[in-house]
C-alpha cells in the first residue's frame, strides 16, 4: 500500500444517521430497486483524470494539489498514480473506472514511445484490476492537451495530425478492449474552431466524419463488443465545437448514416452550457435512440465554464435518473464521475468524501426516480394529456390526410379547440413528494 | 394618403455626406456590384407585423404606440393598417415586405370568419402591391399568439389544434401564392415546451414532421415555387423550441427525409440566443446546403431575450453577407428586417428612419463583403491552411485507410507533426481593411 | 362567496403522507422551531399582480387566463377581484398579501379618479383584511406599466413624470400605512435605459437619490412604522436598471447618506439574472446591515429572462433560509411569492396549488436551515478557517501596521504560508445531511 | 538584439492604403486630434504577461507557444524575456508597458530571495526603458497565481498570507515609482470566493478595506504621485469576486471612505462578464468620478469567460472612447492592451501584428468619438431631452418639495404627462454616420 491515503478506512454503507465520516448514507450497491442491485443500477466509475492527473490548475493559476506523482512525468511516477487511484477504487468500493491515454501513461520522445508507454501502463493496471475486482467503463484518447491538436484531432487541417490521431485511437480502442472496456467514448474537445475566418466547414465535418466511420469500422474488425459514444459539449476549449448538444449530434450521425453505430455519453455540464437542462439532454436522446452513458457533475449556474463540480442536488439527479430508468436502464453505460475537486480541496480525504457524497446524492437520486416510475403517477398525467391523439380520426389525420382535407374538416365542423390546463406546478409538486 | 407620415418625403440615394434626413447615405439600389444590382442583392423586405402589429408592448408594460388602427381590431382598421404600410414601403422604396395572417386581418369569431377575413385583405393588398410595385419576400401563419396555440401548433396534444394549425396553413399558402411570394416561412414559436414533465418528446417530434411533411406535399400540390423555409429559435416564447439552431433543424430534416425539400430562414437575434454568431449558423447552414433567407436584425449582447434590434454594426453585417455572398448569393431568400422599433421610439419619422439606417448598414456591409470576395486574400489564405488535404496520398487515407494502416504509417514514419499559426488575428486586421 | 374556487376546501396540514390533494404536507403554521412558530418565521405573502392582475401573456402571444374580472377595467371588476383574492388567502391561510395599486383599482381617467379609485378599493379592502385575519406585508406603486413611465418614474427625463410619481407614492405609502402595512418597497423597473445615448447617468442619479430622500422624509412625517425597501433587478424591462443588485444599491445608499434608513427586499430571480446565486445576495445584504424582506420565487437557469416560477428546489431554498436565521429572521419583512402559474396552467386549483406546494417546499427548506443552525456544523468549521485571525498580532498587523512593518515582518521570519483545505465538498456533504 | 523577431521592421505611419505589412494604417501617433497628439490621448501600453508570460494555455491544454525563455524560470530567462519585451515596444512605437511583479522575475525559494530577484529585474528594465524611451503605465503584484493565493490575498483566512500580500504590494508599489510608474493597479482575481460555505463576507470586507486602506498610506508615505486604480471583474477565476463591476468598487470605497483616493481600470472583458457594455462602465465610473485607465480588449459574446482578444470593432471602440474623451480624456490613465494572442497564433509577427491592428482600431475608434464630440449632435439631442428638468419650478421640486406638496401640485394642476420618442434608432444611426 502506498502511504496516499493514510488511514482512511474502505468506505461501507450505515445508513442516513451515522455520525462516522468514511461511510455511505445511501448507497447500499445491495439495496434491489426495480428488480436490481444499486450497484448495477448505477454503475459507478471514478474519472482517472480529473482524481489523478488535474494538478488544481486554472486560466489565472497553477498547481494546487501536492500529489508525489506529479514530480515528475516518468513510468515510475505513472505506476505510483496507478498504484494510488486502484487504491482510491478500493476505498469507494467504485465497481468501474474511466481513463484517457495520457491520464496512464508519460508523453514519450516519440509516437511509439508513446505508445509502448501506455502498452505498458496497460499491462500494469489489469492485474490490479483483476485483483480489486474494478472494471473498465470506458477507455478514451486524450486528442486535445498536447499543442499538435491544437486545431483539432480528425479535423485538423494537417493530415499528419489526423492521423496521428487514428493512430492513437487504435492504440486506445486496443488498451480498451484488453481491459474488457464496456464502452469506448471520443470527445471533440479541440473539434470545431476559435474563429470562423480559418476554417473550412464543409472538409472539417468531412474529415470528422470519415474518422467516425473508420472507428466504427475498426470496432468491428477487433470485434469490439462495446458501444462507441460520442460526448457532446458546445464550446470550451474552443469557441465553438462541432459536437455542440444531442440534437447536433444526432444530425452529424445521420448525415454520415451512422446513427445505428454510435451513441452519446452526455454530461450535465455540457448541457448546461449548451443552454439545456440535463434531463433534457437525457430525454432527447433518448427519443432519438441514442442515450449511451452519462457523465455524472453538476455545473455553476452563473458561471460560463465547465465547472465539473460533483452533483448535490438530489431533486435535479432525481429528473436524471428518471428519464434513463423509463428508457430502460444503463446498458453497457453507466455513472462516470466527470467531477473535479475544487482545487483548494487539497487533501486525500476530500478526494474520497467528494466522491462519496456524490454517490450518496445519486443513489438518493434514483431511489427517487425509480419511486416516481412505480407510482406511475407522472405518466398517467402525460398519457392523458397527449390521450386526444389515441383516437383512429386523430391518427389518419396525422398519417394520411392532406392540408386541403384537414382545412375542410376544420371549417365544416366549426372546430373550436379549447386548451387546457398544462399542470406544470401540480407535476412540479408531485416530484417534491419523491425528492 | 392617409395622414399618418405627413409630409416626409420619399427616400433616395444622396451619398455619406448629406446633410438631410431622410436620405439614403449608403444603399444606392442601382450600384452594381460583383455584377448585379445592391436591390437585387439585398432583396431588403419590411416586416409587416413589428412596423404595424406590434404596440410596443413588453412584460412589464403596454402599449406605447399611438397608432389610429390600434383603436379596433376590425376590417377597417386593417384596410387602414394596410394603407399605411403600403405607403411606407413606397417611401423607402422597399422591394419586399413579408406577414403573417394575424398582421393583416382581424380575428374572426370563428375559423370561417377568420379565414375569410384574411381573404378579403389578401384582395386588398393584391392591389396595392401591384401599384406600388412592392413584392412579397414570403407569407407566414401566426401559430403562436392565440391562447388555442399556447401548448404548440403542429406540436399540440390535441389533434384538433393540429387540425386548425394545418388550415391555418393551407390557407396562408394559398394566399402567398396568390400573391406571388418567394417563400413560404414556418417560425414554431410555440412548438415546445415549457416543461419536459408533461411533454411527450417522442410523439411531438412525429408531428412536427408530419406537419412539414403535408406542408411540402401541399407546395407540390398547388405548384408553389416558392421555397419552404423553416426559421430557427431556441427558446422564447416558450423554456425549449424543437427549431433550436442551423444544425438542430438540419438533423431534423434528415429524421424526416425532407433536407432536399426545406431550407432555413436565418435570424441574427436567434442565433446570438442558440450561443452562436450570425456567420456561424449561416456558414453552417451553406455547409449543409440549407440556407436560404436572413432576418436581418440585431440582439443585445447583454440581454437574455430576443431584443430584434434595428442592426447597426457594419463589421457584423459584413461577415453575414460574406458568408451569403460566398455562398452563391440569395435566390429566393432576402434580407427581412425582423426588427422593431424600441418601445420609447414613438413617432411615425422614427419607423421610416429606423429602415433607411438599417438599409445603409447593410448596404455598408455588402459592399464590404463583395470586396473581400473580390480581393480574395481570405480565401486564399484558408486554402493554403488546408493545402495538405490536397495531395493525394492525404486524400487516399481519408478516404480509404483503415486505423491499423494509418498506424503502420505514423509509427514507421515516425510523424512529428508541427502545428503552424492560426493567425487569427492577423485574418481579424485583414477584415477590418474593409469595414 | 364567488364560484370561482368551486368546492376546494380550506387548506391544513396533514403530514407528508396524505393522498389528499389540497393538503399542506410540510407546512405547519404552529410547528416550533428555533423557539417560534413557522407561520411567524416564514410570513408568507401572497403577491396580487401575478395571482389576480396578470392575464398570462407574454412577449409572443396574450391572455390565457379566463378569469370573469378581465372583462373590463371598472371598479366593479376591481371588487369582484378583491372578493376572489381574499377568497384564496383564507383558503391558503396565507396570513400576509402585497400589492401594487394599478393591481387593485382601475386606471381612471385623471390623476385625481386614479386615486380616488384606489381609496375606494382601500376602503373595500380593508375590511376584507379583518374579516380573515389577512395582513399586509408590504405596498407599492406600480410605476412602469403605463406609457407615461416608459422613460423612467423618478429617473424620467420629464419633471412631470417625476412628479407624477411621488404623487403615487405618497398615495401609495397613506395606503399601506391605512392597511398596517409592515413595509413598503420600491421596485424601480423602469429607472434605468434602453440606450445610453440618450441618458444622462448624473441627473438620473440625482433625481433617484432626491426621490428617495423624499420617501424616507414622508414616511417619518407620516410616522409610519415599518420598512422602506428597495427591490434591485439588473436589467428586464430595460436593458440596464440602477438598482442592479444588493452590492450596486449599497452603494447607492452610501452614495445619498441614506444606508440606515432603507433595506432591500431580494428575489431569487432578480439575483440569478444578475449572475448570483440567492443566497449570495442574502448574505451580502446581511453583511452589509441592509437585509430586508425576500421575494421568493425561481428563475429558470437556462432562461435568460426573469421567470417567476414557484420554488421547487429544498436544497436552494434551504440555503437561502439558512442566511436569513443566521441574520436573525425577519423582522418587518417577510416570504412573498413574487412567482406566478406558468401562462399554461389555466384553472384555479392550479393558483391554490402552486401556492401550497411553494409554501410546503418553504417550510422544508427553513426546517432544514434551523437544522443546519442548531447542529452548528458550519459556523463551526467556517470559524476554525479563520482562527489565524483571532491572534492579537494578526489583529494588529490588521488595524495598526503599515506596508513597511508588515514587510518587514515577512522578510525577517521568512515566512512560508502553507494552503489549507477549503473543503467544499465536505461542507456540500455536511448541507446535505440536512436536506 | 536577439533573433527573435527576425527582420520585422519599426512599424510607422503609411495611411489606410499601403499594401505593406509591417505599417500602421491609421494611428498617425503625431496626428493632432481635439488638439492633442493621438500618442497622448491614447497613451497605449503593451501588456508584459500576455504577450510575453503567458505560455498559451488554457484549461484543456498546455503551452502552444515556443519562447525560448520558457525554457527555465531563471534570472537568465527572465533578461531574455526583457530584451525581447523591449524590442517588441520599440517595433511597435508603443509609449507604455504594464507589468506584474511576477511577469519579470522569477519566482525565489524564500520572500526575500523573490524580492532580490524583483528588483535586480528592475535594475535591469530601467535603462531599457531609458534606452527606448518606454514608460510605464503602471505597475502591479500578481497576487493570484501561486497556490499561497488560491484563498485570497488581502482577504485570506491566513494571516500569513494577508502579510505576504501587503509586503508584496510594498515592493511592487516600490518598483512601480522607480520605474517612474503613472499608476498602480489593484486586481483580485482570488478575492472572492468558490463557495459562500466556507467564506466570511464580513471578515473579508474588512480585511479587503484595510489593505486598501494601507496602500493608500503607503502612497502617502512614498510620496508617489501617481493613481491607485483598482480593476473589477465579477467572477473568474473565482465564482464570485468582490470588485464585482464599477458600481460594487464604488459602494465598496464609500464603505471604507476611500472614495477620493482609489479610481478604476475598466476593462471590457469584464464589464461583458458582469452584464455590461463597456460604455456603460465607463459611463458609469465617470459619473462617479472614478474613471481611471482602461484594459482594452475584447470578449467573445458567445463564450461565458474572460477571452482577452484583441479589439476590432470600430464602432465599439469609438463608443468607449466617446465616453472617455467627454469625461475629459486620461490623465494619469491610458489604454493598456490587455489582450492575448489566440493560443494557435504562434508565431512572433503575430504578437506584432495583433497590437499594431489593435492599434489601428482605437485610432479610428479614437478619432471618430472626436467627430462626434467636435460635432456635439448627440449631446444637443440629450440635453433637449431633459430640458424640462432646467426650469426653475422643476429644480425646485427636486431639491425642496415633499411628496405632499408634489401630491398637491399634480392633482391641482390636473397633469397629464405626455411621453416623447426617445429616438434610439436616430441616435444610433447618427452614430454610424462618424464609424
Amino acid at each position: 500500500m502506498t502511504s496516499f491515503f493514510g488511514d482512511i478506512p474502505k468506505l461501507r454503507f450505515t445508513g442516513p444517521q451515522s455520525e462516522e465520516t468514511f461511510v455511505y448514507r445511501h448507497y447500499d450497491p445491495d439495496e434491489v430497486v426495480l428488480g436490481k442491485r444499486l450497484e448495477e443500477h448505477l454503475r459507478f466509475a471514478v474519472a482517472y483524470w480529473h482524481s489523478f492527473a488535474w494538478p488544481g490548475g486554472d486560466p489565472f493559476g497553477g498547481q494546487t494539489f501536492d500529489r508525489p506523482w506529479f514530480d515528475a512525468d516518468s513510468m515510475e511516477m505513472a505506476r505510483l498514480k496507478a498504484d494510488v487511484a486502484f487504491e482510491m477504487f478500493e476505498l469507494l468500493g467504485a465497481p468501474y473506472f474511466c481513463f484517457h491515454d495520457a491520464d496512464v501513461r508519460p508523453e514519450g520522445d516519440s509516437f511509439g514511445e508513446t505508445i509502448a508507454n501506455l502498452e505498458s501502463m496497460i499491462d500494469y493496471i489489469g492485474p490490479k484490476m483483476e485483483s480489486t475486482g474494478t472494471k473498465l467503463l470506458w477507455g478514451t484518447a486524450n486528442l486535445f492537451s498536447h499543442r499538435r491538436f491544437m486545431a483539432g484531432a480528425a479535423t485538423n487541417p494537417d493530415p499528419d495530425v489526423f492521423a496521428w490521431s487514428a493512430a492513437t485511437i487504435k492504440a486506445c480502442m486496443d488498451a480498451t478492449q484488453k481491459l474488457g472496456g464496456e464502452n469506448y467514448v471520443l470527445w471533440g474537445g479541440r473539434e470545431g474552431y476559435e474563429t470562423l475566418l480559418n476554417t473550412d466547414l464543409t472538409r472539417e465535418a468531412e474529415q470528422a466524419g470519415r474518422m467516425l466511420a473508420k472507428v466504427v469500422d475498426y470496432k468491428h474488425k477487433i470485434g469490439f463488443e462495446g458501444t462507441i459514444l460520442i460526448e457532446p459539449k458546445p464550446q470550451e476549449p474552443t469557441k465553438h465545437q462541432y459536437d455542440y448538444d444531442v440534437a447536433t449530434v444526432y444530425g452529424f450521425l445521420k448525415r454520415f448514416g451512422l446513427e445505428n453505430e454510435v451513441k452519446l455519453n452526455i454530461e450535465q455540464g455540457h448541457a448546461i452550457l449548451a443552454g439545456h437542462s440535463f434531463e433534457h439532454e437525457l430525454a432527447m436522446a433518448a427519443s432519438l435512440g441514442v442515450l449511451g452513458s452519462i457523465d455524472m457533475n453538476r455545473n455553476d449556474y452563473q458561471s460560463g465554464w465547465d465547472t465539473d463540480q460533483f452533483p448535490n442536488s438530489v431533486p435535479e439527479v432525481a429528473l436524471a435518473y428518471y428519464e434513463i430508468l423509463k428508457a430502460g436502464g444503463f446498458t453497457t453505460g453507466g455513472t462516470n464521475f466527470d467531477a473535479k475537486l475544487r482545487r483548494q480541496s487539497l487533501d486525500p480525504q476530500d478526494l474520497i468524501l467528494a466522491h462519496a457524497g456524490a454517490m450518496d446524492i445519486c443513489a438518493r437520486g434514483l431511489k427517487a426516480a425509480a419511486a416516481m416510475l412505480e407510482d406511475g403517477g407522472l405518466e398517467t398525467m402525460r398519457a392523458e394529456r397527449y390521450a386526444g391523439w389515441d383516437a383512429s380520426d386523430a391518427k389518419a389525420m396525422l398519417a394520411d390526410d392532406d392540408l386541403d382535407t384537414i382545412f375542410a374538416h376544420v371549417a365544416s365542423n366549426d372546430l373550436r379547440p379549447e386548451p387546457r390546463s398544462g399542470r406544470q406546478e401540480v407535476l412540479e409538486n408531485w416530484i417534491s413528494r419523491f425528492v
